[in-house]
């Protein structure tokens, strides 16, 4: 008994990102017109940059939303699998822990490569437009008009349907922000992070192990690495901005040298050259934007960083956007392209996942930098591991169900609390360490 | 032993309003040159509003400022003293309850009326220049220059010091949230506002006790009537936007009148026809803003609500806007001029309490709604009243210290949490209601 199709609208994007590229895919394929504006120019067209673009994890819901769009096999020969997190510690020994079951990885992509293939594939369809180096100079929202500059010419279309993918800093997002009752917070953390690269070995081969994200939690700070599909490695370094050990400290290039010789032994070896590369790349900032409402007068709304731009410590914040897009995909279909019903349900299912995300990424980076180096915490995966293993569809770990499984953000960190509750208790009891394996696993289940 | 005095650097303020007059006045006395720019007319050449403008209620910290600027003396001929709360239950019983000691009051003043009084009196200054109807357009932070316009025309003008004080929705502030690790949060009460005028008596009394704050405390919403020196009262609607009663809800004639005749009967026959002026009157919304840092570069600040809009329950957003320009004056002398240290100061001077008193409006509005009618309540306040009366100097209520004192926000806020804590263990006695007078009250006060 589905209502008859309406007319359909004409839709804007702004922002040919990972999230604006594949959003116009969903969109084509339903048979929307879709123009997608984007501030900087065509990334088909740039040299390569070599592994200076940020590197991002796929997980589950990243590819589900790919296989949707049927791209993700195009995605796969550039996505390097990590299994576990390898731990380093200041002298060099290497600790490993699984991110989940044998065949469960999270996929090392380069950004700038994913992009390119989702806007070539987006850009096959004969219902999108992509227009480069056009930039979103403001969107009046009392006509759904837009301007535009482009080759310094400023002009003024608009459309029936404006999504804002256009990031952290978003264009669109800032025209609602002025409109009544618009709830908004931007804050940042006080540390920063700096890239460098792993160069391959002489022969080519990886210097490290490929299939793990390398990490060197140092408490206060640390240092990470992700595989690339070319046996580099891109290494990031996230610092206080200040204090005592921190980007404002570190001046001199003998300050950094005794930096990375003293908590980073083993990596300075890799990386040939930290201090050069430390005092030639910028240094970078991390915010977590939260807003409500999403949307506006159902013609306008936001997806991705645009809505909820969180920090990168849980590798979720491109996996949160492609579901932004999958999930509002689902909608489009179960209302039939009706607007006044999918933009309020789109923005009802999102807001309450994306701020758990948003605190899951928040909480995740104490968890990196310090937890993982933790003997107690070891001990914590471990029995939570048998857990999982004993009673698979009962209890599930916090990080598998954010990284392997569909289970909205929000059920996920509130069943994360509540096994973490118990967990504390089942830590709190003496002579753990040695008598774990003896629990009554069974019981300790039936406390959920 | 001064530092030489620096030459003195042109200041451009933006805002006309409370705060950015009183802060011309300062910075004009100190011997600045001061241009001020106002987005609205000059309203010494407005006609009168009636009683439509909304009230505010000066207390210490606000006279404090008047003071030091010699203009006080001016304002008291419109400021409306009120000595405490007067309490209208829904059978139209009344109780008063103090704010403090007998000569304690807080000033019932029309905004309207004050702003033109400051406008008037900074402009007799010789170094100060207001421009009326000139909207601020943009602020580059680059150059310090800004982009104005007036009547169409858009001009640029740069300035060695730039304040905003333009407000919730600053321009200023706007500039500066662009910039790399600014943090920023707005978030809109679910509450919203809608003000009704009561006219004076047909011999041109005032209706009720003139001189008291009125309250209709009604646990999810609440009416308060505020007197006015024309012997009229600005009564204020406070009611959720949404819900079973809320303005969403209240969409009839009927309804309204329904809804008044049940929670405010005597408000109504006060009032005359409060149902043409529910439906005659805008519907306002109320924002918190928070944000650091305050400056940039040492030579853009924010004042008043552009730095810090509260939420108007505790009486204290333009008093703690006032409290700025005390202290930025204060610090001004204290470093003779220096901005490079008068910015820095100021800045960490303020903003915990900006934070206290931010949180402390929002507290106070849950017990102006619904605790000021609760026995416990009563009985909290005449204890601490006594405490008070035998330890002037160890126990001040919470009130006091915001309204009666110049204790920063923050000392008064922690203070008040400590008070707090010991008054539940004492509420929490049995048959406290009969005993409370038989109290070791030192032992209480040695608790602190």
């Amino acid at each position: 008994m589905n209502k008859p199709k309406k007319v359909q609208e004409s839709i804007t994007i702004f922002g040919a990102g990972l999230v604006g590229s594949l959003l116009s895919i969903f969109l084509a394929r339903k048979g929307y017109s879709v123009k997608i504006y984007e501030r900087r120019a065509d990334p088909r067209k740039q040299k390569m940059q070599g592994n200076r673009s940020i590197n991002l994890a796929l997980s589950k819901r990243g590819w589900r939303a790919l296989q949707e769009v049927d791209i993700a096999d195009l995605v796969k020969p550039i996505a390097v699998p990590m299994k576990g997190r390898m731990m380093h510690d200041t002298k060099g020994n290497l600790t490993f822990q699984s991110y989940g079951t044998e065949n469960q990885a999270i996929y090392s992509v380069s950004r700038a490569e994913l992009n390119k293939i989702m806007i070539t594939e987006a850009d096959r369809l004969p219902n999108t437009k992509f227009y480069f180096e056009h930039d979103c100079k403001a969107v009046n929202l009392w006509d759904f008009s837009y301007q535009i500059e482009h080759q310094n010419q400023v002009f003024s279309e608009n459309s029936d349907i404006i999504l804002g993918a256009d990031g952290a800093f978003s264009a669109v997002r800032n025209a609602i922000q002025r409109t009544d009752r618009f709830n908004y917070s931007q804050f940042y953390l006080e540390h920063g992070y700096k890239e460098l690269t792993m160069p391959p070995k002489t022969d080519g081969a990886f210097k490290m192990s490929p299939d793990a994200l390398h990490i060197w939690p140092r408490r206060k700070f640390m240092l990470i690495a992700l595989p690339n599909p070319d046996h580099t490695f891109t290494v990031t370094l996230f610092l206080p901005f200040e204090g005592e050990i921190s980007f404002e400290s570190l001046q001199t290039k003998k300050a950094v040298k005794t930096f990375f010789e003293t908590y980073f032994a083993d990596a300075v070896e890799l990386l040939g050259n930290p201090v050069e590369q430390f005092f030639a790349n910028p240094t970078g900032s991390m915010v977590t934007v939260r807003c409500s409402p999403w949307t506006f007068q159902n013609r306008v709304g936001l997806v991705g960083d645009a809505a909820h731009a969180i920090v990168p410590f849980y590798g979720q914040g491109m996996n949160a956007g492609f579901e932004d897009c999958r999930v509002l995909n689902d909608i489009l279909t179960e209302y039939n392209g009706d607007w006044t019903e999918i933009m309020p349900k789109y923005q009802r299912s999102r807001t309450e996942n994306a701020n758990a995300i948003s605190e899951l990424a928040l909480t995740n980076f104490i968890e990196m930098r310090d937890k993982v180096a933790d003997e107690k915490f070891l001990l914590r995966k471990k029995i939570e591991a048998h857990l999982h293993q004993l009673f698979p569809e009962k209890w599930i770990p916090l990080y598998s169900m954010v990284t392997f499984s569909h289970i909205p953000y929000a059920e996920a960190l509130q069943k994360g609390k509540r096994q973490e509750q118990i967990m504390n208790q089942v830590l709190a009891m003496s002579n753990i360490e040695q008598t774990w394996k003896t629990l009554d696993f069974q019981e300790i289940v039936n406390r959920l």
